[in-house]
């Protein structure tokens, strides 16, 4: 996390999904974006949830990354709550292969969309946040053209 | 519904819904238990959806039913908000087979429980909210076991 | 288990599942719900099941946690038998990913609801029942209410 | 059905599953194997199920055919009450494809085996059964004989 | 389509999929945004696709929306040939619950992800892109927000 | 494997099958029934199949047990060429949960039925096929109704 | 089909499928390649299949085209008794959304490979047949190649 | 790798996969047949896969190995390129069972058919590639007799 105003809000649903989602931060941080990662959740500490959302404008938050397993609700709560573009990231946890928060991410209603990305897709969740952003920041583009340009260069993630 | 005060609220997710849970209803009308039944969408109207299960214990609900379809999480939504107990019917939309509304309503975190029954199974929903509300009252349970007794000679539902 | 009349019934389809299930119980011993705990087999000990669920009544039990895998009987087994509410916990086993307990416990015909929880869900079937005892136990109720605060304040399970 | 004894029980879950369950036993008239067929429901009746599996031995059954759909408990719950062979027939509803009843139908726990056919296959459980009972009948193996050369000569079920 | 420059170009995998994708069109016009609808296959006009890619950027175009069925390679095959962000629509055909179309376009490897919407979620698509947009659109942000306080008093899509 | 004449003829798809399919022959051991394994594939030995098949009835066998993983057609290419019972175990490998053996196994078409168990579910055809023996051989019978009150005793097997 | 000698086999389990595959026959016309088409099963006709596999090379046959539904053993059939490449045909029934014939046709063991093609692709199989034999036939070739340059100017298949 | 023209291209969609589809290249070894093996990505070095195919025939290839995993568009990215036969081999990753990558793979659009083999099944690819060279090799297609009856004689891969 960084002093400036955060960009994007990174919101996990428990405390441990922390590790697959400082992925997520890590690429942000490559591509100096300010974000907040906070461990929150929509079944166990909904108000909270709720406050942050309603909060969240006025701290600068342009995107939402929201990570959960199972009956993977985070993302569509805080969709629910905001007209900001929100990224889901369904986590995989032992059992259905990682499909119940896969769909309980995806499947969302008309008038409610969430930008779901991969089953534990944390890197790619920085990176859409980013393209995100970049519509409007013409030197993030840049370098996420760059990026594109060692991807295909064969640099790893 | 009747005047009496509710002991049962019924929510569902989406008006093209109410044709499959007004069953629900008609089980717990035959039952003799009042109740209330909303449109109210976890993804649509979730401020709606706090403010009334805030109000519910006031208004005398001892049980919810909560049925929606897809990344179904009105049932998930109330039970985040209410230690009542939530019952929750996944509803079957034209993909997936069901699976994705099912595995969003049953495969909740722990700490917070949905009483899943089967996909589009709304007259078992008020068959559950009748058994619950009969651990206190012998007049309901009496007539659950005549119930169960009908079932056995044939009745349909 | 305890001194006192059982008002809770966990049974567990094979003693292998005993570790799984005693998380149920410790739920409701952290809430001060008497139960029993019992390995009884709707396959193998069909008869066993049928007599324990005639007598339960008379025991005292209000509510029944039914655990299994696979062609996971127990719980519809039960509940064909007794009006009382029937919490049925999907257990899963290597193979399918759960998705053969999941569907043979939650996808009951009409008339004969099983209030299922999550895959390997004892926790939440602990929660459950004390919701279901706490519709008319106003004590309960509250240590219910203090719980959410608790899940809320990042109390772990 | 005819007037000698039994040696084949055919039991469908839901009088709605008649018809299809119907071309099991047009199987065994043309094989001129003996049978009843009989609505019952694990889960609606299970002491007729129970009460009619005990008296079947005397009955001259040899052989149980059992159809049920959704979480298809029937074949599992005649296969716990006699060491009769059963056949299970996972009947589909319009959900998942069928999944449901076939897992709940095929997956068995150790000792308590069910002879699983495919979803909605009638007409391969009257076919089994009397593969079944041909083990010990010279004449009814010599048709069964007859019966694939027919196929192989285009004959259709 | 309107005479200003597109901000958003919907790319549709097969014409029969256009009457379902006008929906996003539809969505997009409600929203004042300028948009193209084009009909281009990953698998029939790769080119096609790669020349119009290459040219978005010049075209104006700031977020793709791409849609396709089964093996739904397209929003994959923008995603790879731009840095801006790709909305995917998997659109159901006959088989497989539209699950081929769904993990086709969600399950992108890490480096090039692709914002996922419900299986044929047009509409959502066309919303999410306005979000994207409204990132550095004020005007477009405040009539979102509108958009979601109509959908909060029942407006229907 | 026995001095007498194989009633039951166990053939495996592949060599790496052996141990799970040998606790079949230890059932078939334990009700004193004399049986034959072999390993050959309907995939790599169909040849050594077709003739195994046509022998198998002057060998005096009366029941097959077939046991194959992913596309498992051994038990469908067996049941193909004989009116004998033939019972089809399918065997889990590491993708895709079993289901792929499952569904080879079962989904057999009008005409030539194959019963099927659990995947991996070696006993249980083991059982299985003493079950079908038994129609005429009360001795068995009256074993098999024995090892069912063991099971009911808690008997693990 | 025309009088030269075949080039291309098709072979179909049942005829009710013939609709579907004349498909992979209209296509197979259109390039100018031999073929026959013919009602073999698996499962009902073993035999049959067998002694035209065995004659096929002699009959001029290169490559074999099988359909099958629901447990699809025909392409696997012909592929364990011959050496040329073998198309899969994977036709959808009622049931499982055409996963078992899927999974029936593609998940073949090692040594015995089948080219699987989408569920009820019969046209892609005819294509994928001539693509094979246009490895040594120019002519088969350049007019393949001038077919996806219609494909990509919009041609409908 | 060989000094002759390739007349094999194994592509992998990238180099974690490699000791995976090293196997194909072990088959093809065996045969004699020479080949190519390179890490290039669909979704990374899209245009480094566009090159590559387009050079291909000049290079002598006339049939291509692809595998990738999760979102599989790398066969399909082939195919969409060339009209020579296109072999896809769907690699597992740890979620959803190699599902997605198989309908990724397999679920080809009319007119652009993938000869998909099992999932991980790098060395059936391997022999489907020999398979389709010896349509026009006599001694290749001799030496894949000759291996299936070293297959049927227990030769392992």
């Amino acid at each position: 996390m960084t002093d400036q105003k955060p960009r994007v809000a990174i919101l996990v649903g428990s405390s441990s999904d922390l590790d697959v989602m400082k992925k997520a931060g890590d690429i942000l941080e490559r591509f100096g974006v300010p974000f907040e990662l906070h461990v929150k959740s929509a079944h166990r500490t909904p108000e909270d949830v709720d406050q942050y959302v309603r909060n969240s404008e006025q701290l600068g938050v342009k995107v939402f990354i929201c990570a959960a397993g199972m009956a993977a609700h985070l993302a569509g709560a805080v969709a629910a709550r905001t007209a900001l573009p929100v990224i889901g990231v369904p986590l995989s946890s032992k059992h259905l292969g990682g499909a119940d928060a896969l769909y309980s991410t995806v499947q969302m209603p008309k008038g409610v969309p969430v930008a779901t990305v991969a089953i534990d897709g944390a890197q790619n969740a920085g990176i859409l946040a980013c393209q995100i952003l970049a519509v409007a920041d013409e030197k993030l583009r840049h370098e996420l053209n760059e990026f594109k340009r060692d991807l295909a260069e064969g640099l790893k993630l």
